[in-house]
């Protein structure tokens, strides 16, 4: 089949604020084919910024955008959709933004070639295979003090979790007994038989030694693991940090918006979980070269989410056969846009677990109906020229 | 002072080709303060895109424009220009453009406070240097055939060059016999005495073993180094190709989109020469840390500058108080645009060598009156707000 509309869509909530909530607004991406199969990604990144990416004007042979380097393009099986990855992101090899752009774009494809070929995605990333369902945790953040905190995760109890990441916040802002009350409350709030993470938010910059003194704290409530304690850049801070053999596991790589930026936190950083962001790194393709990569060096892959079903599914297809792979980043609340934006959603079992619904392709579906109040029609002009105008849903 | 105005603008010739030829067009930012002292600097990247991450609405605290984080800041110092980079760089930790697009806003600070202190911008990284004039080196396109190679060569010498690169075209794309026979035509064409450099442009992707073979072939030739004959991202290949001593010293970097790229290369990839575009690691301020890393580390630091003499100026500030970092990329040819952007241009002085101007600042200027010619008007329409619109040069 042939490609005949790469449309990307700037979806957005009507008012924006500066908390850490992803969900506020979205880019997704639309890619029809000449014989009536139409494919849906969604990218975690700049609305604006990406779709520049999908329209900017070539500048010489590495700034060529997206649309450029799939419309027209012949493609039926996965060969195809990698191969169409390797061109797109050689094309825009001086894009910096190549990767969080093509994410959605990547995602559609596979969507694409999952309906043409009749399987779900997992399923063509391994033949044969079977997935696996996942226990999903629930992703809040601290609250402003231990007392607030105990309260969330007694909610978050009730509610039936089994696992919860608490994060941001007062984290290491205060003192370090602040940080150890705040854990406290976590565990004694979700009870001894729940998993806890603790996310720092990069709090601690470079500085790997207090970093490396709070896990000696952490370790008596027996957190999953740490997550970035250190800034996403900071890879030499984290194998300092390593190298100490912190009793609590080290957990990073949701800014990884390259695959060499996931490689190089697993080889130089020393984690011990990995978390990809399927609509960051240049989608499907380039996680699940992630997840082999942390097979082969005996690390447990994460995904990170906070969008909607839509990349929630995609972000599962890339580890669903792993069962050893057990744990899934549930956005269990975020906006309406978010929740709205799929037919399906990936609800939590009888068994609290998630999995996929088995349908061929990402196995959830837009609601186009639903995007239409969150759709903010862009058009750019350069020059003379309309680079970009609102296309029909 | 107070910054006012963030300005970039996109500037092209009338036709762009898809040839590896980075002068085709450009984006120059333009600062303004209220003391009535304004700053340029110039991205080497999509203009379109990264002129997005100038006006992209907010999507929450970690995506966050350029103009929003500078406009109606204070600045006075050198500190004052770090300060503002870190925050414009966390406000857009979730945009991966950001550091091709800070670049220009971090050069035209530069620009700014040198003005404002009446200081050459290298005597305000390094206090009471001296600076010191570099060899430059032309940097042209391999001939499509080892004759026409020769022929460009032979014109490099007789416009007075001793050091020249060779780059792209078909490099790479047909036998060993026609990679060597460039390398020779070159050779043969600047003579003996001169330096040549071979730039393969990342033509062999992770395949080491090609690139050291290459190495062997083209010793005889006696190249400075040769340059990416990997992916940028294929650490793990460049570390590989190292193990091996290649008979050539390799550089790279000049894909470095971040300060951890070239931090990764330099530790992980076992390079000797660490190629660094100031307009696309997030401007001097990002560039100059790598050069005091290559210091630490025993290797050169070079410019990456494929633009006008702008750009060029802000590159030679970053090492010129080194004066064993002895070689310039020096783009000798380029588009019209790239040569009438800067009313004064560093030429090659009688001693065969280029240094800064000595004036305050950048020690440029941009011209205002050519680039008129050049200008391609930007409009950016998101639902029913503009978020940019065209603005008097």
């Amino acid at each position: 089949m042939k490609i005949i509309a790469v449309d990307p869509f700037y979806l957005k909530m009507p008012q924006i604020t500066d908390t850490a909530d992803g969900t506020q607004d979205t880019l997704v991406v639309r890619i029809q084919t000449d014989e009536g199969i139409t494919g849906w990604g969604e990218c975690d990144a700049s609305p604006l910024v990406s779709l520049a990416a999908y329209c900017c004007p070539m500048s010489h042979g590495n700034i060529i955008n997206i649309r450029e380097s799939l419309i027209g393009e012949t493609f039926d099986s996965v060969d195809d959709v990698i191969r169409l990855h390797n061109k797109a992101l050689r094309n825009g090899l001086d894009i910096q933004q190549i990767h969080h752009a093509y994410s959605g774009a990547d995602i559609a494809l596979w969507d694409i070639v999952g309906q043409k070929l009749g399987e779900p995605i997992y399923r063509l990333l391994e033949p044969q295979s079977q997935s696996h369902s996942k226990l999903p945790y629930a992703s809040v953040l601290f609250g402003d003090t231990p007392e607030e905190t105990y309260q969330i995760a007694t909610r978050l109890r009730d509610q039936g979790y089994r696992a919860a990441k608490f994060g941001w916040g007062p984290m290491g802002k205060f003192s370090e007994e602040n940080d150890v009350a705040l854990v406290r409350a976590a565990r004694e709030g979700m009870g001894e038989d729940a998993q806890i993470m603790i996310d720092a938010g990069v709090v601690w910059g470079d500085d790997y030694e207090t970093a490396y003194a709070r896990t000696k704290q952490f370790a008596q409530f027996s957190p999953t693991w740490l997550e970035e304690p250190l800034a996403p850049d900071a890879i030499e801070a984290y194998m300092e940090l390593s190298k100490r053999n912190p009793p609590v596991p080290i957990a990073a790589g949701e800014g990884s918006g390259t695959y060499r930026m996931a490689e190089d936190l697993i080889l130089h950083g020393g984690i011990q979980f990995v978390q990809i962001d399927v609509g960051r790194i240049g989608g499907i393709t380039a996680a699940f070269r992630v997840r082999q990569l942390a097979e082969q060096h005996g690390i447990q892959y994460v995904n990170h989410t906070f969008k909607s079903h839509l990349i929630l599914a995609a972000s599962l297809h890339v580890f669903a056969t792993n069962e050893s792979f057990d744990l899934l980043e549930y956005p269990a609340e975020g906006s309406e846009l978010s929740q709205r934006l799929t037919v399906e959603r990936l609800e939590v079992g009888s068994d609290g677990k998630v999995g996929l619904t088995g349908k061929p392709g990402l196995g959830v579906h837009v609601d186009t109906d639903a995007m239409g109040a969150y759709l903010a029609p862009v058009q750019i002009q350069v020059g003379n020229e309309i680079v970009f105008k609102p296309v029909e849903l």
